[in-house]
């Protein structure tokens, strides 16, 4: 139960930034050996491949051409690139993945006939340790095959794990920008708003945790409180007041309240 | 060290909604003695009056008049109805508190001359506990020995306690509605999404935990990640593309994207 081995036992994994160096310091934790670590960053290809006691090259020349799987950790803008460059060094029939939520698995299709997507949902940086036990790994892969061994391997390190067809994770990989990146935009408004009054975030901070805290066994849709869920107009116009000092800020209360507003009157 | 006493001992406090109960609770728990509990619904107050081990009454008229402190953790709209009902009742010179974030105190001026704030800045439900070591208390009074009652009695719930004017409590509150019903709202807004694909929430759920985990302790500024900050047009188009079925959404999406692309072109 819960005890799961790979056929993917040896991978090459191509890129050190965020994504490349969270999963490479998970799979060696769970006993996976990484053959071989390329980054075009001599410092960090070093770095990271000590820490995971393997070995590195900054050269795409010199990859090993024995891997049962290439997995891209790359820029999206890079993938279709070197996926190019593999193909003339790589023999005949290599299993190549990417680890993004927004390029689909068929960016390969005109290099490989084995490909598919090995996507860790989680936003990482290289400063803060991923906690892959909560984090979703989405597969894809051309055949069946591979998807199994690729669902093989993400059990290893993830008790989640999903297939998740290109069409699916596209769709996703909006609902994470909304979630995350948009959230973060709004963090900073708050703290924006905050500074021009000389007010520590610190104020604030408690409050995000709870709105976040409070999503994890609720409905976000249950949880809406404020002014614009109330149809508060006196409230919303005291703020918009307010808010002529930040016009971009003013922009976004106004969608954001209408869009609350909609939702609830919807019920 | 950090031990504090109130002079303020005899607290009615009236209402008994997500703040009130909240408050009640912790102040029983820390052993300063609710005098009586309002509320207008029998049930409530009953069930609150036998937590905290005190009495209650459901008729503003039978409000006991003794008081050091009147605390009314009511709506907004209530406030001054009720204030103006409490003049008619209460002896000479009471002190008066809102726990309102976005009402300022002067609503009290009319009807007395010793009033105040007791805001808690946090998004209470009655269904989950409330860890006031975590919660800032923003007080405010209209003069300087009763907010030092005030600051005192806050100090006894929360470590963490300001002092923040009329005019900055209405600032925060703008602040804090962008942090906590926006960032629901965009939890909402990928929920939906990833229900019309019949995807599970939970797939974003760790997601949104790491987005407000990494502000706790860095500016949102620096964390802030996607297609919007990275100006990748090629992403953007295909998201926008894809929003056309989600009109709302998509609407949301531009003035998000903008301002990000506008933060990050300001460095």
């Amino acid at each position: 139960m819960g005890y799961y081995s790979s056929s993917l036992s040896k991978i090459v994994l191509i890129g050190s930034g965020n994504v490349g160096f969270h999963l490479a310091q998970r799979f060696f934790e769970k006993k996976i050996q990484i053959l071989q670590l390329f980054s075009r960053t001599e410092t960090r290809a070093k770095t990271l491949a000590q820490q995971i006691q393997t070995s590195y090259t900054t050269d795409l020349n010199n990859i090993n051409t024995n891997a049962d799987l290439y997995m891209l950790a790359i820029r999206d803008d890079a993938i279709s690139k070197v996926a190019q460059q593999l193909r003339t060094i790589l023999p005949d029939n290599p299993l190549v993945v990417h680890t993004s939520g927004s390029t689909p698995s068929k960016i390969f299709a005109d290099y490989f006939q084995r490909y598919g997507v090995f996507y860790p949902l989680q936003s990482f940086s290289v400063t803060r340790p991923a906690n892959f036990e909560q984090i979703p790994i989405c597969v894809d892969a051309a055949n069946e095959k591979d998807l199994e061994k690729l669902e093989n391997l993400a059990q290893i390190i993830s008790p989640k794990v999903h297939r998740i067809s290109d069409e699916q994770r596209a769709i996703l990989h909006v609902a994470a920008v909304f979630v995350n990146n948009f959230s973060n935009h709004l963090f900073h408004i708050g703290e924006s708003i905050l500074e021009k009054e000389q007010l520590p975030f610190d104020l604030l901070r408690p409050l995000i945790n709870e709105t976040t805290a409070k999503i994890q066994n609720h409905r976000p849709k249950d949880m809406q409180t404020g002014p614009a869920i109330r149809n508060d107009k006196a409230t919303i116009e005291r703020h918009l007041k307010y808010l002529k000092l930040f016009p971009e800020f003013e922009k976004i209360y106004t969608v954001m309240t209408e869009g609350i507003k909609q939702e609830g009157e919807r019920g």
